[in-house]
């Protein structure tokens, strides 16, 4: 496969000439972000830098929240997990992700969650990016979290707690350092080598990185506290007692039906947030609340029409599930990123014959020929 | 890019072995075939062999269709065109595919239709395969049609009435032959360049091919009519008065709201066969009907539960609109042709760090090697 950038162009022959007829026009032709290109991104750009642009990308799209094609996700459930089709689209750029999540991967050293996400042009139909999302959702989650803290956290935070040492908290940790300006995270992880994980992972990048021994521990001195753990069937990782007044809580880790982290009295003393609240209702926190308990849209606290944070001694909790949207506006972020680099192969993904009627005449004139005569495999 | 099959093994150096342990594991690698690899399947296999298999792949399909996860396609409509996602599933395998129609591209010297297809492992959510399907549609599309008219059409029919010879005729024309052994098609389009397509593509193949002036004139002797134009808003192709006894109806062209081909007393006169009355009654020919004419469902005649023709004067139509099972049955066979042939490279689709929980340990390592060091980019 060649890469992609400026093409060495050798001469003109007859033959070759032939062959290009036969290759596929640039519209037939998808960029494609592997794994492998999209942590080369993370790492040309830097991954706090790359935090802090995917906030921005996700943070303008909020802005124009209404504009955007909403569906709650397509899901398809088995005994061992689900896998979910998330689609929006803003009028002009259509976007979908596929994601899996399987709780029980991680025994046979697999992922809980993988994921993949195209963007295609609304006027056309045609497909024009094809990447990776498990580590673009993995970033994108963190910037999403952090673009909310910078509006609901307390001014002046400078400490995090981050309960549950997953494979998020690394993210989590860098995005709140690049966007809102936090120094020191306090760990804390029911098992203790996910928080060994943790430190090793971040004290390299100068981070304040702070191993404690309870839940209530990590939170003392913390302004942001984020609950991120998995695998629990409505569990409590905060009961009422521990969270003090003039917090902002970013809960992560409650996102399906029958999986929770707070216990319903600290949402009762909460002003919550949420993406959108159709979703919300069902994977969120506020699944345990009545379904009519008040809440604000996050996009309407961005655009200035619903109030934010209103003092320093309101708890704020931002009921984070995830929506397509930010998916979107990821997937806009390395479109917009890729151009011009070396980050991405050309599939040859959508059969286009010179003459659309004519995709049998297409498909004969092929046969024989070299597949190496098409610039990509 | 490798390209699959046996790969060289070069000694195992020690900086060799490092990199190893930062490549991919197989899981990690998803399958991807090509159009250009399409193609070569396509002859490798033999064009009208792959139409009779495929029929053979949906077939088995639609004897244990109630097995499967069925959810009408999920649209995204805009002023040009549509963009739709058809997932399904059968419990073990899990199957989508993205396709658009756009009825102003080809103005523009593009497809109307786009297609890409995804299968993944429904116990761990993972993607197995990821396949062009513009083309794998076309064939899908023509061997369902020559499947059930297996089933419908009248005892030795041998003549086919092909009206509109766009992109789909030549495929319906030799699926028919290698399924259902007619050996003659009569073709009619509006557009005289379109037939002489069809001539140009079809005479070298054995085929009787037989230009006609008009649509009547196209069904003299034909037991078989196959109705497939494109871009008309209730059109009216075939009038009551043109369709005798004794007839298979192959109804292609009529699928989405507002895009009929058949005059209603035709319908009426009919006994009518459909692939998903819940769609169809949307989609099909059926939508000029009231919503409770009854239908009967292919699959039923497939495995024997519901009667197919009755007798050689009846009118049977089978009122395509096509079905995300199909898509699925396509993808199948494809994934069980290209095992251990070099039809498909290795894509780098899914993160996958030796620790699950680990993701930012894995982009951390990844920093500063050479892309090269992985089996695929």
């Amino acid at each position: 496969m060649t890469a992609p950038g400026p093409l060495l162009q050798p001469p003109l022959t007859e033959e070759t000439m032939k062959l290009n007829a036969l290759a596929p026009s640039e519209r037939a032709l998808v960029p494609f972000v592997s794994v492998d290109n999209m942590m080369r991104l993370a790492h040309q750009v830097g991954i706090e830098r790359m935090l802090s642009e995917l906030a921005d990308y996700i943070e303008a799209d909020f802005r124009r929240w209404e504009l955007f094609d909403k569906t709650p996700r397509i899901a398809s459930h088995s005994v061992e997990g689900v896998i979910e089709l998330m689609p929006t689209s803003d009028g002009e750029v259509y976007g979908f992700k596929y994601v899996n999540g399987h709780p029980k991967n991680t025994k046979n050293g697999l992922q809980t969650v993988t994921a993949f996400g195209l963007l295609a042009d609304v006027a056309t139909g045609y497909p024009v990016l094809l990447s990776e999302m498990t580590l673009l959702t993995a970033l994108r989650t963190a910037s999403t979290s952090a673009m909310v803290a910078k509006y609901l956290a307390p001014a002046g935070s400078d400490t995090m707690a981050m309960i549950g040492n997953g494979a998020q908290s690394e993210f989590q940790s860098l995005a709140m350092r690049a966007v809102c300006g936090i120094n020191t995270v306090r760990l804390y992880d029911i098992d203790p080598r996910a928080t060994e994980k943790v430190l090793r992972n971040l004290r390299p990048m100068g981070l304040n990185v702070v191993p404690c021994n309870s839940a209530e521990e990590s939170m003392e001195g913390a302004q942001i506290i984020t609950t991120c753990t998995a695998d629990k069937q409505y569990a409590t990782i905060l009961t009422d007692n521990m969270v003090g007044a003039g917090v902002h809580i970013n809960a992560i880790g409650g996102d399906c039906p029958g999986k929770t982290e707070l216990a319903p009295a600290i949402l009762h003393r909460s002003d919550i947030f949420v993406e959108y609240p159709e979703q919300t209702r069902i994977e969120g926190e506020i699944q345990q609340l009545a379904p009519d308990h008040p809440v604000t849209e996050l996009w309407r606290v961005i655009n200035g029409t619903a109030e934010g944070r209103r003092n320093q001694s309101q708890i704020t909790l931002f009921d984070s599930v995830g929506f397509a949207i930010e998916d979107f506006s990821a997937l806009r972020y390395v479109r917009d990123r890729i151009g011009g680099t070396s980050l991405y192969v050309d599939l040859d993904f959508l059969a286009d014959p010179d003459d659309p009627r004519d995709l049998f005449g297409m498909l004969q004139r092929s046969k024989g020929r070299e597949a190496k005569a098409r610039s990509v495999q």
